[in-house]
């Protein structure tokens, strides 16, 4: 996952060019979202750790510069000058977990232009898809408060990584865990499991692949009812599960998966409460997203399992995020292209609170300015290595649910959502007119 | 990328449930795709060369094993199981490029229960990701035929196998190549790269950056020129080239990123025509898709940079596709889930060809049906192995090319497109039947 090779040819080009130029000056680059999918009243910043894992370990090894020099574009002067790369730069950004808005900075590189022009791709890709899921995540943790939320989406994410990477930022924005067992070993999120139809189908008979599965798995029973009838199957726990209890076996759940899931979830928990059941838990799974949990809120359904919605981020699958040049040099920069003009220097977010407690709002300046409110960008990088240890991914996961506390209605709502308004601090403005008047 | 955990747990847990009651027996699982998104009128089927490489080297590492002991849900008896674990089995499936539609299993696993259910999740994520985005991708080459269409989309990509194996995808699906150098070196295809705005915005003076690049670049100079104002930049390269040929370097194109890029185009081939630079193309990017392509058609535009629209599939980000058990010890199986419901037995796809040259019609039947048509599905692993060695990806792309070519008007079309009908033969019902008549 730290391939030096993992990013677009034109920062190899650039820095053959930039050596070539001796331009080997302090860059600042900074990572934003322009502006937030329609779908979206804020996003929760998350992807630091793995930028940070990158950088760290960023180093073309000896197979990597050999297709380098196979690719019959660059001369054995360049080469060895990407032997000798490290990145030795400074980072500065927003703790994962952090609520926030468009145009605002999550992340600062500072380093020679080189380093910092190379890692732009995977610094891009890494922090892109995190911060994507966990904004999505996010969502259905507030539309669907106390329950056991878990993300099941590996099949259908993009990739391994993406796999990987969601069952992460789900943790991270509030999902109780993920069914992804690699995600559980890397990354210590809590591994949940039940069982899939093929279990069921590969027995002749229904009750006999339930009665074996909790054999299997006496203190972690969680039938899936649903591969011929669901009330059905209902009813075949409720025969089962006294036999169960006299082996000391106790049935923890049955799981729904097709059909009318709140109608079949209301039918079985009478079906079990009838039965004495009242302790087996439902839960229920297929095509959830934040719209469906808010639909089933008032069903008797006590879990569910998150997939693909949340592992494509199915209604907003992108966000029309930059990492650009802001300074090169110790001069201002920025484009001015139509539509994507950017503010140039080192830019921090400040925040203000309201009376109630919520976020009354942010504030886009520079680094140095001083307008009212708290800082949201930190140093967690310099010389290249992190400035303190990475914090658990727990920690970063109370740190998210914190931040969910502060967002106004407004930004929190599912429907229709607004974010937060960002004010854009005078020195900014001022400082566009001295970069404008400083390039032709 | 061939991690045994890349799993969910629920597999694990089936495992260990198979094994303590014996259930080894021969499993046939099929993969195929349920319904296509409404934007879609076929399917390209890719990913299989990934699968195979999964296939043929699934074991767990000692870290693994080690992971499972520590999980605290496993037996020693079932880790010693895992340890000799290796894919025994065959697998039958559509060459990489073939054209598809729903319902179709575009790969059939006939192996031990146990090896084929733990496979299950990460067969789905390759073949599910790579079907998405070379359907995407096909589309694209319909709509631009005879430009240079390039994938630019790694950052924005789901992490980094997306942003591999969507470059890989693109190109079997028609694409010319990638901006992505770890898919040049991991898959041979070819590489592409410009500039960014950060690169001009890093020189004081845009035409002075112009010249740098040139003069690192001589043979491979395609000039970024909206980072200011698009004409302006191209009357820089107007200004520029003559000078630059009198060092023997010609500028081979401009991009174009922003802004109204039919209407740039233009008035950017004026200036270079203008002054007699009728040779330099001009290549477009940003938010480029199927439909972007289709509406600048008649603008002067070369080639393309196609990103995240094609990277994410971001108009059908996922594709409603399972793997499910048909068969197992010799007794057809089926789940008639409701809305969910599949046809039991070792399936095959026969196709019609029409006197006109274009698919007529496909029919799903069982494998040792003879309806008209030709067998989609070809044997491609035995015994765990492959039974050829893969065919070099430019061949997959070859028979991609003529496999677009079958596609009739209805399925090909960008709006409103409508797959090809697939028929169903008569011996499904009849063994779904006697499915039907073996559970309870």
């Amino acid at each position: 996952m730290t391939g030096a090779l993992l990013t677009d040819l034109y920062q190899l080009t650039m820095m053959k060019s930039y050596y070539d130029h001796g331009m080997e000056d302090v860059a600042v680059f900074e990572f934003f979202c322009r502006k937030l999918p329609e779908e979206r009243g804020f996003l929760m910043a998350a992807g630091l750790e793995q930028v940070l894992d990158y950088l760290e370990n960023l180093a073309f090894t000896p197979e990597e510069l050999a297709w380098v020099e196979r690719s019959g574009r660059f001369d054995a002067r360049f080469v060895q000058r990407l032997e000798r790369l490290r990145f030795t730069g400074e980072v500065v950004a927003m703790p994962e977990g952090t609520v926030c808005f468009g145009n605002e900075p999550l992340l600062r590189v500072v380093a020679p232009l080189p380093e910092a022009q190379l890692a732009e791709t995977r610094i891009i890709n890494l922090l892109h898809f995190q911060t994507l899921i966990a904004s999505k995540a996010a969502r259905m943790v507030l539309a669907a408060p106390g329950k056991l939320l878990v993300d099941f989406g590996l099949r259908r994410a993009h990739g391994a990584e993406a796999g990987l990477l969601a069952a992460r930022a789900g943790y991270l924005a509030g999902l109780s865990g993920t069914s992804t067992v690699a995600a559980a070993a890397r990354f210590g999120v809590p591994v949940f499991g039940t069982m899939a139809h093929s279990y069921i189908q590969a027995h002749v008979d229904e009750a006999r692949a339930f009665a074996h599965f909790a054999r299997s798995h006496p203190r972690n029973t969680v039938l899936l009812i649903d591969t011929y009838d669901t009330e059905e199957g209902a009813r075949k726990v409720a025969k089962l599960a006294p036999e169960l209890a006299a082996e000391g076996i106790t049935i923890l759940g049955v799981r729904l998966d097709s059909g009318d899931l709140g109608d079949h979830a209301r039918k079985v928990r009478r079906i079990l409460d009838d039965a004495g059941l009242g302790e087996i838990t439902i839960f229920a799974s297929g095509n959830i997203d934040e719209y469906e949990l808010e639909a089933l809120a008032a069903a008797p359904i006590d879990g569910f399992g998150i997939g693909t919605r949340m592992d494509t981020s199915a209604d907003a699958p992108y966000l029309d995020c930059a990492y650009k040049l802001m300074e090169y040099g110790g001069a201002p920069k920025r484009k001015r292209s139509e539509g994507k003009a950017t503010w140039p220097g080192r830019k921090q977010v400040f925040r203000e609170m309201g009376a109630d407690g919520r976020i009354a709002g942010d504030t886009l300046a520079l680094e140095d300015d001083r307008p009212p409110g708290t800082p949201l960008l930190v140093p967690v990088m310099a010389g290249g290595k992190r400035i303190h240890p990475s914090p658990p991914l727990v920690q970063g996961r109370e740190h998210a649910a914190a931040q969910l506390a502060l967002l106004p209605d407004a930004a929190r709502r599912l429907h229709g959502p607004r974010p937060v308004a960002v004010a854009v601090a005078p020195s900014l403005p001022a400082l566009a007119e001295r970069a404008d008047r400083g390039t032709r």
